[in-house]
């Protein structure tokens, strides 16, 4: 590896390694309907029964025949007999003829014979006959059997992590053992000869561990289920054989710091000989985050993350986040309430060399949004604590003018 | 309980709410960092030493005095001896003098008397000596002690989720013992004679239990811990007991259906037995959600939600949601996100009577995004399954014509 000789932009590195590498989940498992919230589902959901299973009423009122009081009305009232009850989850006891009706509640089954409901509010009783002020057509408050869902159709389709509405559905049609993907397992090794644990005092030149905790709430955030490795020492001996343990039981590996070029640069060394076909990326015009490595070892992807926790986090965003979701088995980006369009406070310089990811915190000011850049070097991580997400600059360009307007890429909210 | 003799607004019926109640968190603890994530922090962390500890150099370069190269040139490089180099982690060996340098490592600890670094790419090396062919000023390259954050001074404020970079932010200052409020423990019960668990094969009138899984994982979003308390037989007694029941160890009971006005409005009776002051809310101009209870039992919310699942789930938003937060100690209510702007794709008619919440999903199209209603009775929980969020349709408006501009409040991402 000689080092960042042509580095690519930020597509052009992705595309690279899609072209070497697509993530796709492990495999699936089924879990309790009760534990499948944010699960991803991996199969088709199919409903094995109408929903409603049959027709419902969707008021307290009268069950009847649309045929004797499509016509009512307060002048004209359609006289019915009362000749029964429908109790909640039962049959109804009897069916409607024409000129009778049956007592329903809310939700309750229609009787057969009669198809709509008229509403307590329009009825008038006395003495077994209701009088009916007010006209009703056929299906009138009223959900019809598998109005909701028909017996044999798919219910969800699989690639989305399922949202409460999406486990209310799957309850509704009788799914309570619910295909997911499993979870991808992510290894989190640290580097450095600075590092030491958070819960250890630095001392000379040291400082404390940041990423394993960063990368690991963001591959929580994705569901993933972060193993993480700890602090190795910036040894090529120590870092090959930590990556070769990290490898076996994960289904990504990130690795952060270690990743400049230099004479120590041995983390790209090691990746390179842990599989192959090895380094895939090293190096990428952006800001921050150039020494980011991508690679595929015997089919496990191995990504290099730089030491700084910011850059860490940016370059997550740009390549990991897109890689986990494949493994996850997520087919369903939906960017919706991920991008917010904001006015710049404040003008944004850049060198315009490399696509650049500045940190800004959004403000509702005289009713419109404005995105306030937080300055900083990406060694200072308040900058990514003060912000709410951040804004790309593209490369080349040097400028980004007050009052403009910009697509603020939100953390998660 | 004389029924929904005058209704509420939703604006009124939280603002009585409010007066009668305000929640807040039942206590807090103390939780590892590594499991901290979208937990809320309880106390100001603060930084109990600099961060970072030391002067750091932000990249692979020498360390010198801005003096000796503040007038450095391309035809008029410094000349500076190499006098030690700095290795990651550890104290600088030497001071730098005047005419003096130090190589160091990006994140390295910078020497006693250097102010600033020069990067390797504007440095000739020979013979024990550089030439620095490009000027530095003081702190150039430099992240300085204290610039992320000064011992003494608040890191993260108490009142929101921790972020990723939040857990990084405490990492760095050696918080890892994280002061957190406790979950709120939510219990959910649901009623309804018709109502069969989701694993139960309904017959007759019967439908499945939907509710339970929803709300449980409305409550999961929100941080609560759900404690399922099944289905209760929509009888007073049975009510008031498994409402008493629920009670005893939960900071929110959530009861569904059963709450309509009839004959048998079972529910409201028993909550209004439960203690004191008991229903505060009984009724409510929303649609779909008329039949909320919002009461409160001797100190502990109890929240009466429609059966629908559909009402039950737009009421979770409206009334649900933000007792949930106060109880969480959330008070960052950033809305940034969960609101789109989006242009309405066919026309919302409305009865004009009642705060009205319809379901719409959202497309991109022609370069703008697109609220398409999904219609349908709040009976139908597909409504909720194809949607993205909902547009609100306020009290006294018919109709919401195609083409408006109208704000989408998202389902969670």
């Amino acid at each position: 590896m000689p080092g960042f000789t042509k580095l690519l932009t930020p597509r052009e590195a992705k595309e690279r390694y899609a072209r070497a590498y697509t993530p796709r989940p492990r495999g699936t498992e089924r879990v309790p309907l009760a534990e499948a919230y944010r699960r991803v589902l991996a199969e088709d959901a199919i409903a094995r029964e109408d929903l409603p299973p049959f027709d419902r009423s969707t008021v307290d009122g009268f069950a009847a025949r649309a045929a004797d009081v499509s016509a009512a009305g307060p002048d004209a009232p359609a006289v019915l007999r009362l000749v029964g009850e429908v109790q909640m989850g039962e049959t109804a006891p009897v069916a409607v003829g024409a000129g009778q009706t049956v007592r329903i509640p809310t939700g309750g089954m229609l009787p057969a014979g009669a198809d709509a409901v008229v509403m307590l509010e329009d009825v008038d009783e006395r003495d077994g006959q209701i009088a009916v002020r007010r006209p009703a057509r056929a299906g009138d408050n009223v959900i019809r059997r598998a109005e909701d869902v028909r017996r044999g159709e798919v219910a969800l389709r699989p690639g989305a992590r399922l949202r409460p509405q999406d486990l209310g559905l799957l309850a509704a049609v009788g799914i309570t053992d619910v295909p997911v993907f499993v979870r991808p397992r992510v290894a989190i090794l640290a580097t450095g000869d600075e590092i030491v644990p958070a819960d250890r005092t630095p001392v000379g030149g040291q400082v404390r561990d940041v990423n394993t905790y960063t990368l690991a709430a963001l591959v929580r955030q994705e569901g993933g289920v972060p193993q993480v490795g700890g602090i190795v020492e910036d040894v090529y001996d120590v870092l090959l054989r930590a990556l070769r343990d990290a490898r076996r039981d994960a289904d990504l590996v990130l690795v952060s710091g270690g990743s400049s070029v230099g004479e120590k640069d041995a983390v790209a060394r090691a990746i390179g000989e842990l599989g192959r076909p090895g380094v895939i990326v090293h190096g990428v015009s952006i800001k921050p985050g150039k020494p980011t490595i991508l690679a595929l070892v015997d089919g496990t992807p191995v990504i290099g993350l730089p030491g700084h926790p910011v850059s860490g986090m940016v370059i997550f965003d740009v390549f990991v986040r897109g890689v986990l979701r494949g493994l996850a088995g997520r087919s369903d980006a939906r960017p919706f309430g991920r991008i917010v369009r904001a006015r710049l406070a404040q003008p944004i310089p850049s060198a315009g060399v490399r696509e650049d990811h500045v940190r800004v915190y959004l403000e509702q000011r005289d009713g419109e949004v404005r995105a306030v850049p937080v300055l900083g070097k990406s060694g200072i991580i308040t900058t990514m604590t003060r912000a709410d997400g951040v804004v790309v600059v593209p490369i080349g360009q040097r400028l980004l003018d007050a009052g403009t307007d910009v697509d603020v890429h939100l953390f998660e909210p």
